[in-house]
């Protein structure tokens, strides 16, 4: 479970770095990948990554403005064309069916899989987008200039390593044995002794919570969906000299997204979508204005990848 | 007069070629620079050329598949970005209109310059869509699975350059009179003598010729676009062993376009909209082909800047 930034600057694509999409990795936990929005050029940053567009599963979108989705007709035709044939499904705002409908219809693109878009509705202001036995996900309404959703990635609490050591002491043979106390059945051996499966498996695995927040000003939902996540992705497109033109535009000062971080127990915070006016010592400077407040916390560059570890153990 | 190629490749973009996009650089004619396509990722190409978004003045579209358009919502939004305030036009099928306006509605887009959008009507087989002092476009429809023009942009003659030796010899002092004879103007000098302005004037500069086609078989109208061309952009999907797929697909292979060239007394052919499938001693071996009909061929690659002479004189 890692995540990869393909582009991390507001707006318009500067050189070295492109809109905003974010990968999150989940190749060992189910051999796919999932994007958070797709500003225009994904596919060409995918193509310079070791990312698979046929591993492609599912697309978050968190609101309409052209740099978080003009990339994602494109990575829908692409994906076709390299071999992807399962099934892929879009998650995003009213209007994002038709705009990949409509534009899909007037390039008269033919995708050779199944499409799905689940649309949030409008009068959600919080709820669940997906769940399956590994992963929940959950979205909350921001505060942008349009609709715009945080999406919070819970996996599921995973079971314990056996204690191997413990079991051949006990005398318990490698075998089927071993996968039925996994699964917490307790067991009779053949001498009639009985054998506590818990006993003999490990603290279980909390499950990651990395949350990824589409453009916005901080809110009243903003705790409430970064509460306890291991890894919080923030827009920060301004410095806090610039906090006043942060709140006209609905964004965020780095600032602001480290005192959530730190007010929502939050272990790591990454900052992205970084206005195009701050390179080099001005990147710094935003970092360090974040620092401040919350040590933890990386400023997103494209191509960086995060693994996520279960750092609240 | 240069082309500068953006996006040489078809179908999907890969490392080291873009999908199709190809630059008119007018700079010198009339300070601007037309697009001819407009693929995804065509702003970004521009970001790695010397060319300005803000100079951009027209934008043609051969077709309506998603490889030659789904870089225009970005280039839009971005050249606003950019400070490009004068009016921009946008000329291609039917189709175009719906699809640039419902993208910016539906990701809530402010130009903040006026876009003016002209459809070539379905009915017109062949047609002008532009013309001023300077130039004339005329268009044709081509043969391909959706409707696909060619357009020839065609400059107009230029008075020739002042004889200056003649006139000093003739003791004209250069002054308001260079500019009289300039504009064919006769004068009568101050002792009486009568200037015919011709006489002072070298011939007239034939105005240039540039071809350039959408996706397309070989077709009737080929080459009455093509005729007498300085230059042809030439879609060329195949090499000649796969002519049958080119057919199939409505497209074209090297030799096709090579013959193309020949029989419409084209002088520079340039191939582009190579399938991926051809790199190194593939796309030698699409070329040779070329060659062995029409010997004056190039094949494109992105970035490459082609001047315009006027190699017909």
């Amino acid at each position: 479970m890692e995540l990869e930034f393909l582009g991390t600057v507001a707006g318009m694509p500067v050189r070295d770095r492109n809109v905003t999409s974010i990968c999150l990795r989940l190749l060992q936990e189910r051999g796919s990948v999932w994007l958070f929005d797709c500003g225009e050029g994904t596919q060409h940053q995918i193509l310079r990554s070791t990312i698979k567009l046929s591993k492609l599963e599912k697309i978050f979108i968190t609101h309409l403005h052209g740099d978080h989705i003009y990339g994602l007709p494109g990575i829908l035709t692409s994906r076709a064309y390299s071999g992807g044939n399962s099934p892929l499904t879009i998650y995003g705002p009213k209007g994002i069916r038709d705009y990949v409908t409509s534009v899909l219809l007037i390039s008269q693109a033919h995708l050779g899989y199944d499409l799905h878009i689940e649309e949030i509705p409008e009068s959600l202001n919080e709820g669940i987008v997906f769940e399956d036995d590994q992963f929940l996900i959950e979205t909350a309404k921001l505060e942008h200039r349009i609709d715009s959703y945080g999406y919070s990635i819970t996996e599921k609490d995973q079971p314990g390593p056996l204690l191997i050591e413990k079991l051949q002491k006990a005398g318990i043979p490698p075998g089927p044995l071993f996968s039925q106390i996994k699964k917490g059945i307790d067991i009779t051996l053949e001498n009639g002794e009985k054998l506590i499966a818990s006993q003999y498996v490990g603290p279980k695995l909390r499950g990651r919570k990395v949350v990824i927040m589409g453009d916005t000003r901080i809110c009243n939902t903003s705790p409430q969906i970064a509460m306890d996540a291991d890894v919080l992705v923030h827009e920060s497109t301004f410095t806090e000299d610039l906090c006043d033109l942060a709140y006209k535009y609905f964004h965020t000062t780095a600032l602001q997204a480290a005192k959530l971080a730190r007010d929502s127990n939050v272990d790591q915070l990454i900052l992205t979508h970084i206005s195009s006016r701050y390179q080099d010592e001005g990147l710094d400077r935003l970092l360090q204005e974040a620092k401040s407040v919350h040590e933890n916390t990386h400023i997103a560059h494209d191509f960086w990848i995060f693994p996520i570890k279960r750092n609240h153990e």
